[in-house]
């Protein structure tokens, strides 16, 4: 068996010590990487291995054993030189590159890894034939042209299936959890169409705001943070068409051809379809809240948004017509992500010349927290005559999970080791993307569309709801689910 | 407002002190029947109302007041002319009148009825516009022929319109409610149909023998005493079309429409697609159980089923080729009445080259005990690759039930008094479904079909199972729900 090897790049950042060290060691407890692997963290700060290791001290010496620290600095040539000759140590390996860093630097380190040629893979040159591959984060550009342009960069140095861009939205169990509703099961894909949807809400929002991220989140803002990527990502696994197998390419085809589905907005549309607001100072259980723009990092004048709220049209066969909701925001009431499917009236109301009228079906499915599904469907009031009421059936998904839903993390970096990239994000992908969002982007920075301010702790701009067809309203997440352990808090 | 008086035949039988005197003393309360109704209870049994009144000790005397007791010979053409005359001391009244007594009595008593014209509506004639309806229990009729003359002898006195045939199931909050999930909701009705579901099982079993009643039970028999009405009337709700109104016409029209459209049966096709069996001697708990032969009141020769699996094809659009299975049984472990619905296969196993195959979804309307609804669908098991697993979303009744579900006679009997007769079975349904089961009944008697023993206890005949398409069997109702609270008790 080869052995594994894998950089982190940005080794003493805040994410290798949350979030990549954290899933190393859990896949090290479930094995996939073992005591003949090597970790290997690089940062421009001076620390010993051992001073490194500190970090970890809740986690095994038979784990930390096969970390190491270098001190690299990424923009050094030389410093690769060093890289170079620590991962021969290692004998025949896989190398995986884990980009944790800025992403001003997601082309100096390939470039430089290149130089050294950290990029080949001596496959059939060598006796060893071994894999080369680069993890990267988000941002995956900031609009389309630099989008392109880092897919142009990073080719030059790793091929398409060398390269996997990390979403860890595809990470979390629930989300591949939609697949499986869909894909697995009989009686959901019948009624998946224009013909039995009425629309589709999709909601990420979280009660903290920026906390000490101002730096970097000014000048990027919600549309970028959370919509561009992880929410279109989403609707990409509601609204696909069934892949013809779960694997790499077929499953990123059908996500690009959502993208690509996605029914141009012009700017007149923009400003009808899209809301975007900034949190303005408010009173939160009897303490005051900053504003957006007093926080720390953020320019007195910042336009950036910290909500979104848009309406998309899939134009397709199969979603002609329904619009897809889409809603995320830093301040709001609560924290949570989930995807609502509203189906359409039942088109004769048998029951309602005697008594109520049956709602809508629903089906909620969330991601976070409290993970599960939820249907919601009329029954029989008990009494006389015909009263329907809506109730709700759930699943929680922590009854599948005896050991806990695995870390995004984890299973992505597994993946990412046993090179199966169908949960990673294709460079079309992000440029699909890139090109429905790049006029809304476009047309916020021509400083014609209107900014809202909503009060830290509220579900936003009141005018959020005013893309919604007809006179109904976003769902409320909490409102939304009494009576169920999907409940959110507040 | 008119003054209501209901007149029990039967009054001091078994039904009338379990049932009826409850369910009227439950109406009472609801203010549905007041003090100024009147309800008289008639028998052979020579009473004073006083010590009729002593039955019911434990229910309010403000009711009380209204009960009366009438010795009444029903064959006694004079005893009916002081019953008129009770009645007519109630003033402008409707009367009600309810036949709990044996069926041999269902002709002598509307026939004297008429004689002193208490079948008559005073509708223009007098200044008093009132209805007469009767109230019917079943059996209706032994077989095509005597059902046909019950009704047509009922027909001499009394309007279609004005017999209510009562069949208590359809008085059940959780079978009415299979109406209410099939057209209240728009996900099931477009899966609702031969391509969609693979195949409907409907059971209604318990754990009791026959107890005291063997003297009716034998020559009667499980497909007279639950299939040809009950069980029937459960498959009409699960596979009518949509009614144009829920109503009396409209309703009763789609469940004759499903019996007309019962598949005949063959003498040859009766052997393999109809089981029947008779429960024997067995250990339950470590006591002796009496086979049925020697329950108190049986033939010892008796040849009277216990248990019935049956396969029915229903020839229409949405139905044909899907089977419907219902069984039935005395003596089995449990007592439960479930409607289980399973879906087709998923056509394309998009997670099964990687791992374990989705299983058919399957809905369970649980009709009793444990009232409720479940879904069985597949999701992700949390961790690498892409498992799937059949897990149960629930929904228990007694969350709509906040003060209980109602009884189905209280139910019923309302509706006979407010003049509803939808959930009333019509004299051409009782024709429609003994003309699809008097072949089986003729068959049976013809001593050539096999009648199988089977063991107090157990899930009935191991043969059975030989009626269902493919290597599979009829669903255990109490493993098929584990980890839920849909559960049966062993």
């Amino acid at each position: 068996m080869i052995n594994q090897a894998i950089v982190i790049f940005g080794g003493s950042g805040d994410l290798t010590k949350r979030k990549l060290m954290p899933a190393l060691y859990n896949l090290f407890n479930k094995g996939v990487i073992n005591a003949n692997s090597k970790i290997i963290a690089t940062g421009r700060t001076k620390m010993s291995t051992q001073d490194y290791r500190l970090f970890f001290g809740d986690m095994d010496d038979q784990f930390l054993t096969i970390v190491e620290y270098l001190v690299l600095d990424p923009h050094n040539e030389r410093d690769y030189i060093i890289l170079k000759s620590r991962l021969e140590s290692t004998g025949c390996s896989n190398y995986l590159y884990y980009l944790a860093t800025p992403p001003s630097l997601y082309n100096v380190i390939p470039q430089n890894l290149k130089k050294v040629e950290l990029n080949i893979e001596p496959n059939e040159i060598k006796e060893c034939a071994a894999q080369r591959r680069i993890v990267i984060e988000k941002p995956f550009g900031y609009d389309l042209k630099s989008a392109e342009k880092m897919n142009r960069d990073l080719k030059t140095v790793f091929s398409e299936d060398q390269i996997y861009r990390i979403d860890h939205y595809l990470g979390k169990e629930t989300v591949q959890n939609i697949l499986a509703l869909r894909f697995a099961n009989s009686i959901f894909e019948p009624i998946w169409n224009r013909h039995h949807i009425d629309r589709v809400e999709i909601t990420a929002v979280e009660n903290m705001g920026i906390e000490d991220r101002g730096g970097f989140y000014d000048g990027v803002g919600a549309l970028r943070d959370m919509v561009q990527n992880h929410l279109v990502q989403l609707m990409a696994l509601v609204a696909m068409e069934p892949p013809v197998k779960f694997a790499q390419k077929e499953f990123r085809d059908e996500v690009v051809k959502v993208y690509n589905s996605l029914k141009p907005l012009s700017a007149q549309e923009i400003d009808s379809r899209v809301i975007r607001g900034q949190y303005i100072e408010s009173m939160i259980n009897r303490s005051k809240v900053l504003g957006y723009r007093d926080e720390k990092g953020v320019k007195k004048d910042s336009e950036t948004e910290t909500f979104v709220a848009i309406k998309l049209n899939i134009s397709n066969w199969r979603w002609e017509g329904v619009p897809f909701y889409i809603r995320t925001g830093k301040r709001m009431p609560t924290k949570v992500t989930e995807i609502v499917i509203h189906f359409k009236k039942s088109p004769h109301k048998l029951f309602s010349s005697l008594a109520s009228v049956p709602e809508q079906n629903v089906l909620i499915i969330r991601i976070q927290p409290n993970e599960g599904i939820v249907l919601k469907f009329d029954a029989k009031v008990p009494g006389k005559g015909f009263n329907v009421s809506q109730v709700p059936m759930e699943f929680t998904y922590d009854k599948l999970a005896q050991n806990g839903i695995e870390d995004a993390y984890s299973k992505l970096i597994q993946d990412a080791i046993v090179a199966d990239s169908t949960l990673f994000t294709r460079s079309d992908a992000v440029e699909a993307s890139w090109n429905f969002f790049d006029p809304i982007i476009a047309h916020w920075n021509s400083g014609k569309a209107p900014l809202y301010g909503y009060p830290a702790g509220s579900w936003g701009p009141l005018s959020a709801d005013s893309i919604i067809e007809g006179d109904i309203s976003f769902t409320n997440p909490c409102k939304n689910l009494t009576n169920t352990n999907i409940y959110c808090e507040l």
